[in-house]
């Protein structure tokens, strides 16, 4: 089986957007602004999204099951205020919750929290107890810098974030950390904020005894950890210098990255610097590269290839990647898939 | 010969760091403002700081030449205004272009700019035309963040900065792009915020055209290009969606990456995936990273070892490395080169 552990609803109906921009225009006027119940995607217009799409490229590149949140750059938490965000992420997790019980054997749900710059984090576990215990959501998408590009939250080490760590560690559940859309002109959004914020929090870890605190915290750092495993002889330098413990013992029992990186060499890296325990596969489709590479004939998201291509991974620890990995991350992916037998 | 295009000084006697903090206070108090003729550090003191640490680096390492710039974390652009920032490059300048008479066969200075956070580039011209024209600079550091992480100058490819691009056209010099310590609490300086300016700096150009309003302007993205050579299929698709040409086409005639990657399958990624042409070699000794890696035996900054320990360069690549491109993209160090028969 093979599990991709990083899918968003990036091919949601027109609508979705529609009432998303009805919503942002209401900030300002509120007589403009829609209910929630104005929004109807029937479930025919939800298969036929995901069937022309992520099940159809699924297919054709031989992956099972998809960990599926909302599109990651839509989440736009920068947006209004916590009334706004807090709409938002429902109308999105229902969605993705559709889309899993649309299309079971394929889709189980990740959420995205409502944040907001400036609001407690504490005000997202509303969101997320229902994600988990009502859509059966078996992780989250935490926004490391929810002003989408001033980074003007705390650090991830922060006690500020601590009441969402006590809750994933009530539930076991992981949470991906991913940004959202950048609204600062130096950072475009899926070629460097995405790939910072992956660094950053790497490095607002490493600095940090996170982990000490609550060491069953499972991290997912995407996009292949950003800049980490390239840079990890100098992140196992700097941990040196600030007398930490190695990285295996600092970091590895409880950050995992996944395989979105788009070329063969940079898998072959990532396979070679990072225990394959805390590697886990992934595409990021459809996502922010779509297109074929001219190099290969093949779209530049279509990771499985590259990890099939390895020489340096044994098929067990392929195995691992596609699917062992995902089940240890994800301990509710595991039961969910244990109670269907699989 | 072996030229390391990436070396500051950061062994300057603890008097340099003294005078800076006097004059930090000065910026609140104007009455413990020290002049600049208050900074006394003689000649005997130079070479001993340079003979002790980097010089005795180089010779153990085999390097044989260092581009020398003023320690890349002290630049500190956002303290104070304008006239803080170009008495604090003037020193600092003033003391890599002694190293550099001190030791003519091993140093050769590059400029830090009088940058400040919401001032015109072009007050840093005089700066830089002094440099250039009596200290014998052969480049320049340029930060793109002159407000320490908090992003908020215009890219790199806006008109904000065309002053200093002209200059550098005008005298043929090459930038690094390089920040300075970061005063936001997100990102660690050495860890986060040098290697996210890295991968910004290349997406800013990536998204821009601005190598068509300057075909001759040069960019060393210092760190192994940050990011973007881990994920250049990324990059390669992200400029596809953007119809820009072939990133070798689109950015690898002005853009170029030193060897500052701390550990062998980072530099084998770096030698991979990036023309030779377009390498520099680089420790950024004495540096970030200090240790010696215990998988190793030997100093993380040491690069030259993973340059020598390459299975994928020839000699004659490798040569490139070490000299060739170097002459190339800092044609003012071959100027200098050539007159003294070398």
């Amino acid at each position: 089986m093979i599990i991709d552990c990083h899918g968003h609803y990036t091919t949601a109906p027109k609508s979705l957007e529609d009432w998303r921009n009805r919503q942002i225009a209401g900030i300002k006027d509120r007589s403009v602004s829609p209910r929630a119940a104005d929004l109807k995607i029937s479930d025919d217009e939800l298969r036929e999204t995901i069937e022309a799409n992520q099940l159809k490229l699924m297919r054709q590149r031989g992956s099972d099951l998809t960990i599926f949140s909302p599109r990651a750059s839509f989440m736009a938490h920068h947006i209004g205020d916590f009334q706004v965000s807090s709409t938002w992420a429902a109308i999105c997790n229902e969605l993705c919750y559709r889309v899993s019980q649309l299309f079971p054997d394929h889709f189980i749900p990740a959420a995205m929290l409502p944040q907001s710059p400036g609001v407690a984090p504490e005000t997202c576990i509303a969101e997320l107890e229902r994600c988990v215990r009502q859509y059966g959501n078996v992780g989250i998408n935490l926004n490391p810098d929810p002003s989408g590009g001033h980074w003007n939250s705390p650090p991830l080490s922060d006690r500020h974030w601590y009441p969402i760590y006590e809750k994933m560690v009530e539930y076991d559940i992981p949470a991906m950390i991913h940004v959202s859309t950048s609204c600062n002109a130096c950072f475009h959004t899926t070629g460097a904020h995405y790939i910072n914020a992956d660094t950053t929090a790497f490095m607002q870890c490493l600095t940090s005894d996170l982990f000490k605190d609550f060491p069953t915290l499972r991290f997912i750092i995407p996009h292949g950890g950003g800049a980490a495993p390239y840079h990890w002889g100098r992140y196992r330098g700097l941990a040196q210098e600030l007398k930490k413990p190695l990285l295996k013992d600092h970091l590895l029992n409880n950050i995992f990255f996944d395989t979105c990186v788009y070329h063969q060499p940079g898998i072959d890296l990532l396979t070679r610097v990072i225990p394959v325990d805390n590697i886990l596969f992934a595409s990021e489709m459809i996502g922010a590269v779509r297109g074929i590479d001219p190099e290969t004939g093949f779209h530049y998201d279509d990771t499985r290839r590259y990890i099939e291509a390895s020489t340096q991974l044994s098929p067990a620890q392929k195995q691992q990647i596609y699917e062992g990995n995902a089940r240890r991350v994800f301990p509710r992916l595991d039961a969910a898939l244990t109670s269907k037998g699989k």
